[in-house]
């Protein structure tokens, strides 16, 4: 009996400790197939915005080599990203993942003040609810050019989500270096496009940060890794756990970065893909506002928005209720795009609610 | 070039956060080999401790599977953890490895006084130091039966790091519940014995915390996952990032749980080879006092121990140099069980240097 180990009564002792906050996620196929009584992968996902070109690696690793320790420096990885992104491995970190990329920096900077521009990713007003003592939502459509208080933090995620603009920083740079602002540029999904980076500035301006998550434009959602880029005073004063990373994952990125033609195939599938969702999207007649993107989704807008995404799912159509982004309500959706066949079968959905 | 962007002029603005704490890891094969101009994989790690047994597991995950987003909740890992560890899937939460479940651990309890019974791994020091107003060690050699203040946190390693003893807590209970201690105990290496676990006293008393890494037991340290195991309550306090587990790792680790015959062999083999590791390393006469261990590892204590570890070092065999570990000095090593022809070379190194 449990209760007589080492003479045990229960106790009612406990120490209370704030609830974590829930993160949000997009869509959960998992979830969604257990309500539709269906296989997960049944579920057309045009919540999950990963590229849909899945680049084609060939290695194994064998049990022995999972069984070792990898190095604790993950220096062949840190060097392939470097290459990559020109950058020295010394302006680099790498993190289990975006999220705790993200978690990591504001636990770090813990900002008297941030300006966070909306709509943003829930991960971000997280770690600045968390960590952050005054929080600003600047409206990105009302008020691009708002000038932030003097040394404030500040975050701009580029291409921005969910509607996928890529916006020309200069302007605003030019504002929060005058307010000598800590300035945090999220490039996820940059590579999407062929927008030039703002990585170069990193050796020029020493309160810039660049979040850089693989698992989108590489299609390995999968993988936990996620880096910040910045200058190499600032990656010195993060706090990494002894080996953080999966020897997989470290392996299986350091393939992907490899790999040649991966951007060009990406763009261009891309590109074709995007012009006929956005047809789709707009011939439907059923949103108010198709939002223009550089980025592999769609942001729409419609007071019907919630109808059409429960139409949908009857479809086994799931797409991005877009509510968890700081800035949106239940008007919003989120298309991602996706091959050829999925597009035709959200067409004949679409037009059977006109 | 790169200063003329955004008309950007080098700005030397820059803000002071503190440096981070190095993490202080055990051998390093990578390091070591390159110093002595060899492949990792020539060198004989004795400092590894990581099962011998390695599991033969039958899974492949395509490409595709990574691609896509796993279940956020990892369900399925969760249920095979509870399942093996007789624990409700509400009573675990899984971390990217037992050192970022120690941080968080801390990181969310706060103690205002932390009691460390040393010697211990140098990833609870870390977090204490950082998240803790107060620590103090005491050394389990010397002062085993001290008294903590009231409310205090408690840390034990159990079977003991780096000398492998397992201890008989009871004793130990009675004086922290007595004393209100949150106890924090980590049974990594409590799988390589046959002796009973404290987490059936999880529903009893709620300030307990047990910490759980699987790489050892199971062979892989290349995967990141490691559990805190606590009362219900206790566990939805801590804050994790969506997807924290890599998809490979958590789909490898569910499979090794399910193995049958993991645990009697993997004692059985360690308690042979540790027998002829402990006769190797009395009969050396090199040491003066070689500690009786109940896991796969035993340390010794030598006035020449850097001597030794030298030119041990010389014959590519890697020991570990246990300074890392508070309260112990250079005299300390510690020789990890290994399979018989590595015994066999240690044993014939050992020899030449008498």
């Amino acid at each position: 009996m449990a209760t007589t180990i080492f003479g045990l009564k229960k106790l009612n002792s406990w120490h209370e400790v704030p609830m974590a906050d829930k993160p949000k996620h997009g869509g959960n196929i998992y979830k969604v197939a257990k309500t539709l009584k269906c296989h997960p992968h049944e579920i057309i996902d045009f919540s999950a915005n990963t590229n849909l070109v899945i680049p084609k690696i060939d290695f194994t690793l064998t049990q022995k080599q999972i069984s070792l320790y990898g190095d604790p420096d993950y220096k062949s990885l840190y060097k392939s990203i470097a290459k990559r992104y020109k950058l020295t491995t010394t302006q680099i970190a790498l993190f289990n993942g975006a999220s705790s990329a993200i978690l990591e920096l504001f636990k770090v900077l813990k900002p008297k003040r941030s300006y966070l521009y909306t709509p943003i990713y829930s991960e971000y007003t997280r770690a600045a609810e968390h960590y952050s003592q005054k929080n600003i939502f600047i409206d990105r459509f009302q008020d691009l050019y708002h000038v932030p208080k003097k040394n404030a933090l500040v975050v701009f995620v580029n291409p921005a989500t969910p509607d996928g603009k890529y916006y020309d920083l200069e302007k605003l740079f030019k504002i929060w270096m005058h307010q000598k602002c800590t300035i945090v540029i999220d490039e996820s999904f940059l590579e999407f496009t062929d927008k030039p980076s703002v990585r170069k500035l990193i050796s020029h301006y020493k309160r810039l940060y660049i979040v850089h998550s693989f698992t989108k434009f590489y299609a390995c959602a999968g993988l936990r890794v996620g880096a910040i880029f910045s200058h190499k005073q600032n990656i010195k004063t993060f706090t990494l756990p002894a080996w953080n990373l999966s020897t997989y994952d470290s392996v299986y990125l350091e393939h992907l970065l490899k790999l040649k033609q991966h951007d060009i195939l990406s763009q261009s599938q891309n590109h074709l893909l995007y012009q006929e969702l956005r047809q789709i999207l707009k011939a439907s007649n059923l949103f108010d506002k198709v939002y223009k993107s550089d980025a592999n989704f769609i942001l729409t807008r419609s007071d019907n928005a919630p109808k059409i995404a429960k139409a949908l799912l009857k479809e086994k159509i799931l797409v991005r209720d877009c509510r968890s982004f700081d800035g949106l309500d239940k008007r919003y959706l989120r298309f991602s795009v996706k091959e050829h066949p999925s597009l035709h079968l959200l067409k004949k959905a679409l037009h059977a609610l006109t």
